[in-house]
């Protein structure tokens, strides 16, 4: 591309695409946010006059058609993903889309099958894989610090479970929660899941058991290299959000910590103490945010492969329907029983 | 009872017998070592010598009729734990066993049998519960400082595996190694496990899958209580040996790192860094190697209950043999279908 | 005030500069960056462009005199510091003003003077009051966390030494790089040091010395409540910038660590590691720069004293010059021997 | 010496006088207590009957006459040390001595006029010399590993303040607390102490004060190898006994941390926190006692030098003494001031 800057349209105003579009407007010099969309005309206008954007609508379809615009951010209810990654494709326009792709894998083929026919570029919102932790991990196995990797446990506890319904919509706890695990799994490997079992519980609220939902679990995953792996989720710590990999490999071994406001230890009569870590994954999780979008532009002005792909985006979702067939029918599934 | 001390018989001067029985000569003031056996005289002469022992044997049956004593330390090689537990019971002494009481269950069932029915103390040597960290975590578990459990996990791992020869007679990695982490998860619990799910690898030495072991495992249980626990275990960790717990709950959670041997922290050019952990059980747990044989002693002279019994050293077993099924089966086994 | 925004002009567009001016430019809704003012035009220039500022010029007085600019940024050399601010209180302008104020107390004293006729608001540019870690502290000291302070230590080591050029104007160790931390004592204390005691040393380079400075320095500090403080400060650290403190109180200690760019921590056969602490202050301090700023913009948008006042600007060059007498007299001064 | 064990008698069945005791009966191999005296003769009795000792008396003397009695621990209180060393020297025994010597450099230069005429051997009890923490560091010195020492700080606080009588009797915080510091910064640096400043605070008990005595104190010394370091006294920090170093070298910087009793880290809805340290210097130095104590033995069967001589015992007094005048004279206090 011969041009200095991508034009994006955000489709989208809620929480996610408000970070989105802010970042695009402020913090990426190589892309212009240009367009807004909402189907709430209140949120629309709102941000885009904080972005300075003049392009505000209550439709996908006219940011979609809109030829200023040359890549787009779905940032718009998980259902409408799917067809707005067609619609969008179709209209040769690059994506970013937050995950997941869809809950339904037929729709995610689709889309895929779209995007390829369109030769676009297409992100999915796997923000995680660019946190400086997580990096980190993956080159040490990138570079072989810790040379084969054996073991990997992914801890992921989000602080309080969402409202019943928001779990209501959400898929379920593997493909809402568990499949940003799935995909940081195949993304530290830098391998496929070949198989996987799982246990899970309702241990936070029996509503979420009544919703069909599982609150609390343990899966454990095959890699096609021979390693195995832990994910560890549960919708409630009392103590914030936690967010920890441990990695053992065959010349050493890797961990990262959570991440914290501040550095201070409290020594007092009772115990040495510290602040609880950063809360939730606006403020864990804010850096990576970031760094993704810089990442998904870049590719974009390129021309070069994103950092996650469409195919990441279904492999997460395949990953967590064998998840949860195996809760259902208490056997490990192998991956390809899914599809 | 009514005398002041317990005169103890050890039966095995070898790298355990060692350990337990200088602890009794120098550091419980409420036993004595009267007498010492092993099959290899200079062993045992050597022991008793150096704990003032005047009564040597290669006989393990002398010390077992020695009116004097009271209490046997069972340190001999597992395939004669068993048979000496009912002679030792047969002869109306106390025993404390090294674990695992047998890789049979018939075997241990009949030791239990002679036990209950000469009603002496046995107790089984699973130190790790008197260690500092995990009855730390433990205390967390009992006193409700953390409430319910939910997600329990246990790392560990040695720092090389054990000569082949070892491995070849050793039972499998889930009745040698992992027994002390079935007997952990059991103890930090305070419920039974139901079932076990188990995934095995050979990633550091072929040898070790040729003799038809395995040298790293992931064992999931699911816990009378609802809760799901993990242990991870390797043969290998090249920085050492790791041995860490931790457990999440309803109210909070508690982990327990590694031990050093200094808290020194160096910071160059390069990194900010520490020295490796302690390297092996013995440097790592010598403390609860004392810790267990006082609680043995004092379980004895006050006619309480062992903290560690003979159905705790059965059931650690009847879960490996469930893992060991699982890995066979690549199936969740049920801890009933065992026995 | 009953406009939205205030406008900010610039002077000088150098390290520090640049940091501020994008600071306003994106991060501060309630400012506007309106010119920018630096003798080298091409930086002036660059940066205005990279803000979208229209008003560039190499004489800071057309900033000044711009009816426009309601504030202005004296980021330019120290040399000119203090009349740039007697300049800008003529002209009614709020000052936002680096550190140190000047070399020389009476020149100090006529621009806090024509501060104080003009009636404006002055922030000097002791941006470490902004940094999380140290606001925690203090929050310790202000809410009685640990009730009377007994014990302060400053630790605050540079990763190298500047060039010798900078050494020869900066003022010398206790008002270029120390002066940070006596203005971190008193912030953190909440009261004056009443005498100083220094021992500067020659360790890092020989050409320090014959300029006339010192690279290695330990100041301790006597508080007006009685407290004792410790500054230790040193040029090079090989593994980085180190900025922490400790702080012990008669109810606890606080304590606060360095940032690192992550949390991981690598276990090979040598070591247990991390990554080298964040390595010099525009990584360290990011945030705290932009906080600072913002705390300006409201203090002056609200009317409010701002958070560092021109006075606590000259106590810190205060307390350095009685260091730079302790140590040439070596014996402890009293701070009213200074003025 | 041609025999194999070290015959030793025990004057003072004290606090210390126990622990003492008690390592050379159960952990020193190459030891032997054979007499035990105290002028409590309950406690001296008391002692050598768990020691298994048959000597016992009210007369150190009777102790130092005894032909069996090789070496003599002198864990008697402060007064009586300097003339039972010169006792103990005349009589051709070997001589652990407890810090200090005496508070009176008259006294302590007799004591050691008297062991240099005997030939025999003194070891000073500075047992933190001893310690895992602070060897570690001593071997970053001696090694190179972190290069040419900078700046050092030694950090020691007791949980509380003894009794006030204890106070009165101490001799002053210098020669009573801070002399192990004394020693350990010698001990690190390895080189001797040129010049102190000292601030001292009564802070935590006006009746401290009142005795004429400090309870909070910071001093700084000028080494002979140009370096600085701070000592950081306070006779209460509610958290516990704290007692860390840290060292900067030109190739790297060294730190070590307090000792713990576990290393459970525990999460709840408040903070992430951990217990208390080891809370006085019974459990935090067991350790070192004991390697002390061992070296001790060594050092006079292998006819070594002693890792801590008379002569060290007589320079940490010294630089207490200046410390004293120092905060009385507030000025710098060269040690060849002293003596």
């Amino acid at each position: 591309m011969n041009h200095k800057t991508l034009k994006i349209g955000l489709l989208g105003a809620g929480r996610i695409g408000k970070v989105h579009g802010n970042h695009v407007a402020r913090f990426i010099p190589e892309a212009e946010l240009v367009a807004v969309a909402d189907v709430d005309e209140a949120a629309a206008r709102d941000l885009a006059k904080k972005c300075r954007v003049e392009k505000v609508t209550t439709d996908n379809t006219q940011v979609l058609r809109d030829p200023e615009v040359e890549a787009v951010l779905i940032c718009t209810s998980t259902d409408t993903h799917a067809a707005l990654i067609e619609e969008a494709a179709a209209a040769g326009k690059h994506i970013f889309c937050e995950k997941p792709i869809s809950h339904d894998l037929e729709s995610i083929d689709r889309a895929l099958m779209a995007v390829a026919r369109a030769g676009v570029t297409l992100q999915i919102g796997f923000n995680r894989r660019f946190d400086a932790n997580f990096r980190r991990i993956r080159r040490a196995v990138e570079t072989g610090e810790i040379a084969e990797p054996r073991l990997l446990h992914i801890t992921s506890r989000d602080p309080g479970p969402p409202p019943i319904e928001y779990i209501q919509r959400s898929g379920g706890i593997f493909l809402d929660m568990t499949i940003h695990d799935f995909d940081m799994a195949r993304y530290l490997m830098g391998c496929e899941v070949e198989e996987v079992f799982a246990y899970g519980a309702v241990k936070v609220d029996p509503a979420i058991g009544e919703a069909g939902d599982l609150d609390t679990a343990l899966i454990v995953l095959k890699f096609a290299n021979g390693a195995i792996g832990t994910i560890d989720n549960c919708r409630q710590a009392v103590y914030g959000y936690d967010q920890r990999v441990e990695l053992l490999g065959s010349n050493g071994a890797i961990s990262a910590e959570n991440n914290y406001p501040n550095t201070a230890t409290i020594s007092d009569g009772l115990t040495v103490h510290r602040d609880l870590p950063l809360n939730f994954f606006m403020e864990r999780y804010t850096e990576s945010f970031r760094v993704e979008l810089e990442s998904f532009v870049q590719a974009v002005l390129h021309g070069r492969a994103p950092e996650v792909t469409g195919l990441d985006g279904r492999m997460a979702v395949v990953v967590g329907m064998a998840a949860r067939k195996s809760v259902d029918e208490g056997r490990p599934v192998r991956i390809d029983e899914i599809g």
